[in-house]
C-alpha cells in the first residue's frame, strides 16, 4: 500500500481511477452465445452448461424436492444466521415503502403517483469456490416485498450437477419463484430472451464477472433493464486516533480478499495512524487464507494523507466509494458531508462485514465511481413509478388556456385540439 | 386504422410489438463523433454544428444577456402558459420528496437511507420545427427540486445561431445552469466526456431522434448513466359508450401527429364505439396541420375489439403504453388493474395534452414497453438512495455470530475476521 501525500487536484482523477476492462475482446462471445439460446433455446444452455460449467444437465430447473432438503443439510446454526439476517434485511427493505403521492396541483387537477412491481424479474448468482448465499437475500428480499410476480434465480450448478444447500434454502426463503442450474453469459441469455424452460424477464439483477457484466450490458440493448453496471468492489475508510487501528486493518482486508482487483484506499490527516494501520495489515495478512489474493490487492492500494479534513471529504466525494467506513470522531461531520457513496459504515463497530451480511442494508452497490448517479439495489429496484391524472370539468376550465397556448407554440396543432374540443363544450 | 376482434392471446406478441430499429447501421457514425470529440473537443462540436446544423458558431453558450432578454421576447400569453405549468410541475414533483428512513433493525443496529441529488446532470432537447420547451419543464424542475448542482442543458442552435426564446425563457425560469447551442449526437459526446467549453455529467436526461437514443446507448458504456431508452410516443384509449367519441378522437390524432412511426391503439368492448370514433378520426383529421404525418400513423394504427374487460386489460398490461386514457363508466376498475403504463389519463375531461404540458405530471415515459420496468422521469431520477448503518457494543454483539457464521459458509474469512476482532474486546 503506498501512501501519498497531500495529492493535488490535478492528480484526482488519476487517483479515482477504477481499472478498466477490454470489452471489446469478449464481446463477439457475448454475441455468440446469446445469438444460440435465442435460436436454439434449451439446446444451446445444456451445450454450453457442458462446456463452462462441466457439467452435464438433462433438466436445469432445481426441484421443489432439493429446495425443501435444503432446510436439513445445512447446518443449525447457518440456518440461524441466514433466518437472522433475512429479518433484518427484511425490516429495513420494508422500510423504504412509499405511500402513493396524491396532490391537487390546480382545483380540479388531480394527479397521483402508484408504484407497482415489476412483474418478472431475473437475480443472477455467480458461482465459485463457496456458495454466494447472501446475495440472494440481498436481491430476493426487496423483490418478495415489491410484489413481483415471477422471481426467477440463475447460478451455476456445482460440477456434480447439484447447487449447495444454503443457496437453495436462501431461494425457498425468500420466496424465489424458479431457480435454475444455469450460470455466465447463456444465463443472463435465457433470461433476456426466454426458453423452453427459463422465462423471459423485464429486469435483470445481480454481480458477476466480466462475461456476465458484458452480457448484462447486451440485454440491456434486448429491451431488458439491469440493476447497475458492475466493476471490481471497493472500500474506502477514513480514519484518525479514534480508530482502533487493528480494526480498520480487519476492514480493508476484508476488501481486499475479495479478488486482486479488488480497490482498497484509506484515508487520513494523520501520518501516524497510517503508520499504525499499515503495520496492523502486515500482521492480519499472514493470518488470512486468502492471503495471496489479498497481497496483490493491497499492492495497488492507497493511504492518502490530507492535512485538512474538508479536503479528504472533497476527494472521498470525487472518488464515490461503494463501501466507506467513517471512523472519526466528529463523525457527524463526514457523515453530513456524504455526497456520493454506496453504502456508509460509522464509528469502530459497523465493519463492513454486517453490512454485507445481517445489518439490514443492501450489499448490491454501485462501483466504479458509479455512486455519484447510482443508488444500491433497494425496494423501489424492484418497482416503477406511474403517475395518474384525472380532471373535473373545472379542472380542465383552470388549465385548458395555458395547454392550448403551449401547443400552439410548439407547433402541435392537434395536442391544442384536443383540449379546444372539451372547453368549446363546457364555455 | 384496421380493427382487429377478440385477437387470441397467440398473437398479443405480434401486436404489441413496436417499430424496431437497426443501431448496427448508424454505430459506426456515433464511435466517430463520440471518438472525435473525446480527442478535439470544442474543435468537433464546431465542425458538427457547421455539419449538421448548418451554423458557424463562435461559442456554444448562450450568454446572460440572451437568458435574461427571452422574458421579453415572448408572448405574455405564453410567459403565463409557462409559469402555470411551472407551478403544477413544481408542486407534484415537490410531492415526491420522501423523508430519510431509519431503523433499528436489530437493538443497537441503526441503518438508514437518504437520498443525495446527482450533482451534474446533463439535459437534451431536440430542435424541429418548434422549440420543445416543455420538456425542458419537465427535465430542469425536478433536477432544481432534488438540489443538482450544476443543470446542463443542450438543444441545437437554429440556423441563424440562436435558441428560440421559448427555450431560453424555460431554462432561466428552471434554474438550468448553462445553456448550450449544441445538437445531437455531438451534444450527447460532449455531455459525456466533456470539452473545453461544456462540462462532463453524470446522468443525460431527454428525447431525441435515432441518432440522440444511439448515441445514450454509447454514453452508457462511457460511464453515464440515462434516463431510459426512447423510441416513438405512444397512446392506448380504452373507450366505452360513456367515452365522447370525439374527444376519444381528438386525443388519438393529438398522438398520430408527433410522427410517422407514432403508435396509436384504440381498445374496447363496443363495435359501435370502434366505429364513431373512427368516424370522427376521419372529420378530425382533416382539419390538422399535420395531417399527412397524422395519416401514416393512423394507417398502422390498431382498434382492438374484446368481448371482455378482463381480457381487455391483460392486453393492456401487455401491451405497456406510455400514455393510457381510460374513458370507461366503471373507471375504477380499470384504474386498479393498471400494472404496466407511463402516465394514465381518467375520464373524459383528461386529454393527453394536460400531461404533457401543465397537469403536474412527468411527459418523459417508458415507450416501447418499457413501462414493465421503468418510471417515468421523476424527483428520484435526479438523485440516488445511499444507506447508512451505526452498531452500537450492544449492535456488533447481537449480530456478530451470524456475520461470522455467513462469512464462513461463503469462505470468506478476513470478513469473519473483521468482527470477531470487535468481539474478541467486547466479551
Amino acid at each position: 500500500m503506498k501512501t501519498i501525500l497531500n495529492p493535488s487536484t490535478e492528480t484526482w482523477d488519476l487517483l479515482t481511477q477504477r481499472p478498466s476492462f477490454a470489452y471489446k475482446d469478449i464481446n463477439p462471445v457475448i454475441d455468440q452465445v446469446f445469438d444460440a439460446v435465442k435460436e436454439e433455446g434449451d439446446i444451446a444452455l445444456k451445450r454450453y452448461t457442458q462446456q463452462f460449467d462441466s457439467c452435464e444437465l438433462d433438466a436445469f430447473r432445481v426441484s421443489e424436492r432439493e429446495l425443501k432438503d435444503s432446510v436439513e443439510e445445512i447446518s443449525l446454526a447457518l440456518k440461524s444466521a441466514i433466518d437472522f439476517a433475512y429479518h433484518n434485511i427484511k425490516v429495513f427493505h420494508e422500510a423504504q415503502r412509499t405511500a402513493d403521492v396524491e396532490v391537487e396541483t390546480t382545483k380540479g387537477v388531480r394527479c397521483w403517483q402508484a408504484k407497482k412491481p415489476i412483474q418478472k424479474v431475473g437475480l443472477y448468482i455467480p458461482g465459485g469456490t463457496a456458495p454466494l448465499f447472501s446475495t440472494i437475500l440481498m436481491l430476493a428480499i426487496p423483490a418478495q416485498l415489491a410484489g413481483c410476480s415471477e422471481i426467477v434465480l440463475c447460478t451455476p450448478p456445482q460440477s456434480d450437477g447439484t447447487i449447495a444447500a444454503a443457496i437453495r434454502y436462501a431461494a425457498q426463503l425468500c420466496g424465489v419463484s424458479q431457480l435454475f442450474k444455469i450460470g455466465g453469459i447463456q444465463a443472463i441469455a435465457a433470461l433476456t430472451y426466454g426458453t423452453e424452460s427459463v422465462p423471459k424477464v423485464f429486469k435483470i439483477f445481480g454481480p458477476g464477472n466480466q462475461y456476465v457484466t458484458a452480457a448484462k450490458q447486451k440485454a440491456t440493448t434486448c429491451g431488458v433493464a439491469i440493476d447497475m453496471p458492475a466493476g471490481p468492489s471497493e472500500l474506502l475508510v477514513i480514519a484518525d486516533q479514534s480508530a482502533v487501528p487493528s480494526y480498520v486493518a480487519a476492514d480493508l482486508l476484508s476488501q481486499a480478499e475479495h479478488g486482486k482487483d479488488s480497490q482498497v484506499v484509506l484515508v487520513s490527516t494523520s501520518l501516524e495512524v497510517i503508520d499504525n494501520i499499515k503495520h496492523e495489515l502486515q500482521l492480519q495478512l499472514l493470518q488470512l487464507h486468502r492471503r495471496d489474493m489479498a497481497q496483490i490487492a493491497l499492492e495497488h492500494a492507497m493511504a492518502l494523507f490530507f492535512d485538512d479534513e474538508s479536503t479528504a471529504v472533497d476527494f472521498i466525494n470525487a472518488y464515490s466509494p461503494e463501501h466507506y467506513i467513517i471512523c472519526m470522531k466528529n463523525e457527524d461531520f463526514f457523515v453530513e458531508a456524504v455526497q456520493n457513496a454506496g453504502s456508509v459504515f460509522i464509528g469502530n463497530y459497523t465493519p463492513e462485514s454486517v453490512g454485507d451480511y445481517a445489518s439490514g442494508t443492501n450489499h448490491t452497490l454501485p462501483t466504479n465511481g458509479f455512486a455519484k448517479q447510482y443508488s444500491g439495489v433497494n425496494l423501489d429496484s424492484f418497482m416503477k413509478a406511474i403517475t395518474f391524472q384525472k380532471l373535473s370539468k373545472t379542472g380542465i376550465l383552470k388549465i385548458g388556456k395555458a395547454v392550448e397556448e403551449m401547443a400552439d407554440a410548439e407547433g402541435l396543432d392537434a395536442h391544442k385540439n384536443a383540449v379546444r374540443m372539451r372547453l368549446k363544450d363546457l364555455i
